[in-house]
């Protein structure tokens, strides 16, 4: 391990990794959360956020910082790996709390599962993402951003 | 370069890496072929095809070899990119001639898009898979299934 330069702040180049993916989480959800309409209806929000992941992807170049590390966090870097699963549990949390905050407002219907909604919402885009990435054009993240929104209308919002 | 040992039936470590990649992912899909019931409705075959996917995982050690194979064939490593690529391609256009060969045997609705289908079911699981990877439990793939046997059900099959 290298002790000068940059390592002389951290521990270790994995806890480097780590803290650079920390940083670029947030800015990548931030980026996210900046065309969000709080005074929207919460379906609309959840439609807001998807279409802002769909639309300005990461500011970070290389596209989606959990995508990114998932795989290489996988074996033999703990540390990594640790911070990777907290970002993906914040990221379903806040979205979870996008779909309760939705069913206070009565915006969602009460006998959805906030879980089972936002499970379906960042699986589908994290591997959208993925296939755009290998097919270099958006028509996977457009598809989708299209199945959620049909899905979010007609099965969690309240039919006005 | 290394001439010698496995080498040499190679031109590079990348076209062993697109080798063994070509040959784990024929691997996968094989398995996952296996309990699908020839003679079954083509609704209720997607269906197997995505409980496949769930519950079989892979055969080869560390998931599905096209999430894996994506994020390291990003950059720099066009032979083994071209191989993801290929592979995606081939996987999408399979489950897409399940889906037009449901609406041949009219199990599913002739206004519906095999490639929406399909794109929303491959993109969905692949997002899933990665999900339960860093999560460590299969919670993401089991709710992702739940989600597109209703799907088939409700929006592609023919209401009988």
């Amino acid at each position: 391990m290298k002790k000068g330069g940059i390592y002389r702040h951290f521990a270790s180049k994995e806890e480097l990794a780590a803290e650079a993916f920390d940083y670029t989480r947030e800015a990548a959800w931030n980026a996210r959360l900046l065309h969000v309409d709080e005074k929207a209806n919460g379906i609309e929000k959840l439609k807001q956020l998807i279409a802002n992941f769909v639309e300005h992807r990461s500011p970070i170049a290389g596209g989606c910082p959990i995508l990114n590390t998932a795989i290489d966090a996988d074996d033999g870097k703990p540390v990594l790996r640790a911070r990777v699963a907290k970002a993906l549990r914040s990221w379903v949390g806040r979205l979870q709390a996008f779909v309760q905050q939705a069913q206070e407002q009565r915006d969602a219907r009460p006998e959805v599962d906030p879980k089972a909604v936002t499970t379906l919402i960042v699986a589908s885009l994290e591997g959208a993402l993925m296939m755009s990435r290998i097919q270099r054009h958006d028509e996977a993240p457009r598809r989708v951003q299209s199945h959620l929104n049909g899905y979010l209308d007609r099965e969690v919002g309240v039919l006005r």
